[in-house]
């Protein structure tokens, strides 16, 4: 057996409550390498009654194999350890290592992996409605001028392309007035990029945390707004931007003017006085002088931004958030931070901005996910670039499935563009088919997906502030089919559990075809993809007889217990499984 | 190069703050895999800017070499990935594991582990006293006998073999007319066990938080106690038993009365209710019906169990706290406790009673250090059992010095017994000569030793309650060499910086023998310990020309620059190297 290559921690994405009742174990072993994993478990107070349960074979990536088991601890306290065989040696794992030989039984107390106690307050208990949830990023300057009256004094022509401090005059009422368009498209969430008062387009940089920018409404229209959403059956996140202020923000113009007299001096990390802008000489978000960071370690600054958390929370009735740089802020920031939502609203999400692996994030104490562009990038890798093959797409989707927990997988916020990546269409040479393919596995992957407004007609952009173009009215100018598509998409996801709810699984003896199954116990849904330019044709044994073609509501025969599909090249099929009994599943 | 070997890990043991500058970076490989490892780090914002740097062969384990390197980020963020030679073909290990060729460099963004910025209340910053501390754990029911008039009703005579719920009147007026004792073994950090009212002899199980138990004194007296403590510039922790409460603890006496409607009801786990206690119908600690759990997730006990912890450090003036059933509490409690304590009392010892891997506590929002048993194992396998060689013991010491960051490992409470375990003299067949050079080692290792007491007098016990026995008070019966010895050690603990805030670094080609160094940058002790029956010549390279033996404080000359020192059977050495001009080091 590869010994170096087994790995197993408790209290991580290796060991974790999954609910007050199971406790979640992973395993690490090398590829191949193993036949059999046992998890010997019990309670180290009770040990004598230990039982033996075999792991299931879970998945696999570049190097490794994952194995998994759901237990359940007699008494919420879980000791255990792992017997592996590989070569028909056995081998055992305990948190001294990997031994030849079982330990002794008067030293196994020494040797036990531990969850000791499921506590309450310990389970990462994500919001229920975000498994249903189809998300819709609206970057409120561009979606829709609603009301002339309160644009900027200059502004450009609608379906002009953006320089970077540009305006075109979107504001909430545009939201208002366009949230049919939202409601038709079967979105049923929307998260909004930063509506507070700032001086720039994007309003990243906030001089009044709670006043709406003037240009994009006040305070009625965004009720109005939220209150028609919630009426429409869609939720609303706003954008917190807490690690940093925009340079006009109250407290920072008195440092500016007060230097080491002002109350607020130690709201900001300022390394000299007076306040010098180039180079700045005050910590900042990456080196910009308009956006000074905040020392959220400072007691009132966390009161000051879990007050502004309140008000909005309270005053709106929104449903979550999005956190601006999350990475870059103190984790007791985030902690205090997730107590005071979800004590307002016990089912708020909270989806944090972080690009990278964001486990420390995510074990619960903090947020519910993360923006997921790992991701967007084996999706653009995949689909887009076209430079990797199935198998390394799938090892990349899996490493980004065992970085986190089942239940932050199950809300991770899936995207394929934003305000801050060129757009997905960008990065597919223009070439639609991809897109049509990504989103299809976006729309049928286990998570929450978000899309990128625009995206779902064929808007272009490249870096920002490209991809920030305003959003075209004009239907003439859409690609329809890709429109339709996402309709469809996103209605088959609401009419099918399993594909918000179920399961996430391979079908891993497919050759040049992305193949996978959501299940949960009374449905059972395939998808295939060819992400080739010639069709592809693939036999899938199947237990059970009939199967439904959901695109286009076909019945699909299944002859001597094979399911026989032709895909045409860059083609799809969702497919429902049927039992015999016409029951579903 | 083995790839199945490689890990690391940000914002764990392998990714931390050492101090607001300093973040440690280790990197684990194969065994003798790789020749070279290199740092890439610099600023996401700014890569351009980037840096390479070695990093240092630190540690090894049975099958792996680790690696490390203190690095100062430019702007307190740090985006790294790290490059391997072996057998002279170069390997790149990012963020998406290990790559044959470099990523490209548009690609790099996506490749970066990240610390992404040093925010302060995410430092683990862990008592300085710590580290100059020697415990000495006091079980204050077997301590001494200093106010007969307080005694239980029925108390057995001094020197008996105690049984599980046997009584010898010891109490914290004993402690005080001890304290020239205490003192005179060099001791500066005393650790209570339980001294709240409670009616057992340990006193886990408590009746009330805020009173002192009768047996053992008052408020008046402990004021007094840790009065004098202070005086004698010795600190005073507590134990805090709040995984669970006594059940004759007012709340659950109202819950056995008034169930449901019990205001207290959701302090505890009540199954059903009325209660019963045989098998207990509610959670407790381990089974025992007289220890219910306390519901830690209820904000009324967290409160109530807060106010406790402000009550004593306000009303007594204590140091700190020794954390009983630390790991069955949830997370939230231990990060609020924190707070609350070092809001207190900033340099606060906070050390928890685990003994399996204790990360998820030890990364700096909850604990600072934990009862280290897994040291204890080590100790008892190579000195008391002599069941392991040198090599092995290294291997699982630095197993252990692996698991957790610099800070926690320079504060760690490092015990060879405790209330909890079998004497160490017992566990070595009551040879002295054992414990004598486990004591060396505890003593001159990196950490915070703490002393049982009696066992520096050669007090012997089995299990508990054997290894609860009352005192040693007639210095007949002392092993008076083993005394002096500890007597000696401490004092040069005290009297060598090295010893308390040097590096710890093993000499790695010793055969038989156990060698290190603390080194500070004014100071270089070496340690050598025979752990045989039959003496040993070592022979040491040294670039230093004088050394001192700072047992018998002899002048060892050194020849052509080779220390010969010759170990008696069971010997140990502890050698001051001096340079040539007689200033030290």
């Amino acid at each position: 057996m590869n010994k170096h290559a087994i790995y197993h921690k408790p209290k991580s994405n290796f060991c974790y409550p999954y609910d007050k009742n199971i406790i979640h174990i992973r395993l690490r072993t090398a590829k191949e390498d193993v036949e059999k994993v046992i998890l010997v478990y019990g309670d180290k107070y009770e040990w004598n009654k230990n039982k033996k349960i075999e792991m299931k074979y879970s998945s696999y990536d570049k190097l490794f194999d994952y194995y998994m088991i759901s237990v359940k601890p007699f008494n919420r306290r879980l000791a255990y350890y792992f017997i592996m065989e590989s070569k028909k040696k056995l081998f055992y794992y305990t948190e001294w290592g990997i031994l030849d030989n079982h330990p002794d039984q008067n030293e196994i107390h020494n040797h036990f992996f531990e969850y000791p106690y499921i506590n309450d307050s310990d389970i990462h208990v994500v919001p229920e409605w975000v498994k249903d949830a189809v998300f819709y990023q609206i970057f409120p300057e561009r979606f829709y001028n609603g009301d002339t009256s309160n644009d900027p004094k200059k502004i450009n022509q609608w379906g002009e392309l953006p320089k970077r401090n540009d305006f075109f005059g979107g504001d909430l009422k545009g939201i208002i007035d366009r949230l049919d368009y939202i409601k038709d498209l079967g979105i049923n969430a929307i998260y909004f990029t930063p509506i507070f008062e700032s001086d720039s387009n994007h309003k990243y940089n906030i001089k009044d945390y709670k006043k709406i920018d003037p240009h994009f409404g006040n305070l009625d229209i965004l009720k109005e707004l939220v209150e028609k959403c919630h009426q429409y059956g869609i939720k609303v996140i706003l954008d917190a931007v807490f690690n940093h202020s925009g340079s006009d923000f109250k407290p920072f113009l008195d440092v500016i003017k007060n230097g080491k007299n002002s109350p607020y001096y130690n709201w900001f990390y300022i390394h000299k006085w007076p306040i010098k802008t180039n180079p700045p000489n005050y910590e900042t978000f990456s080196f910009v002088a308009k956006m000074p960071k905040l020392n959220t370690t400072n007691p009132e600054v966390k009161k000051y931004l879990l007050d502004v958390v309140k008000y909005w929370m309270e005053e709106v009735n929104i449903d979550g958030w999005r956190l601006d740089v999350a990475d870059e802020i103190d984790h007791n920031f985030w902690r205090e931070f997730r107590k005071a939502v979800k004590s307002i609203k016990k089912d708020a999400y909270i989806v944090g901005e972080i690009w990278h692996n964001s486990l420390p994030w995510l074990m619960g104490d903090q947020f519910d996910a993360v923006m997921n562009y790992p991701f967007r990038t084996a999706c653009l890798k995949f689909f887009a670039y076209k430079n990797i093959d199935e198998e390394t797409f799938k090892k990349m989707i899996n490493q980004t499935l065992f970085r986190n927990t089942q239940q932050v997988n199950e809300v991770m916020f899936n995207l394929l563009d934003s305000h801050d990546t060129s757009r997905f269409i960008n990065r597919s040479n223009k070439d639609i088919k991809r897109l049509i393919l990504a989103s299809v596995f976006q729309m049928t992957f286990i998570g929450t997906p978000c899309v990128y407004y625009g995206t779902e007609i064929g808007l272009e952009g490249e870096d920002d502030p490209d991809c920030r173009r305003t959003m075209e009215w004009n239907e003439e100018k859409w690609n329809k089919n890709l429109h339709n598509h996402y309709k469809n998409l996103i209605k088959l996801k609401k009419e099918h559990i399993s594909l918000r709810r179920g399961n996430f699984k391979w079908i891993n003896d497919l050759k040049n075809i992305i193949g996978f199954i959501r299940e949960t116990d009374n449905e059972k849904i395939l998808v295939l993809i060819n992400n080739h330019e010639n069709k592809k044709n693939v036999s899938i044994s199947i237990n059970h007889h009939k199967c439904i073609d959901l695109i286009n509501n076909q019945k699909i025969d299944v002859l001597n217990k094979k399911l026989k599909i032709s895909l045409p090249e860059y083609g799809f099929k969702i497919i429902l499984i049927r039992k015999n009994d016409n029951k579903i599943f």
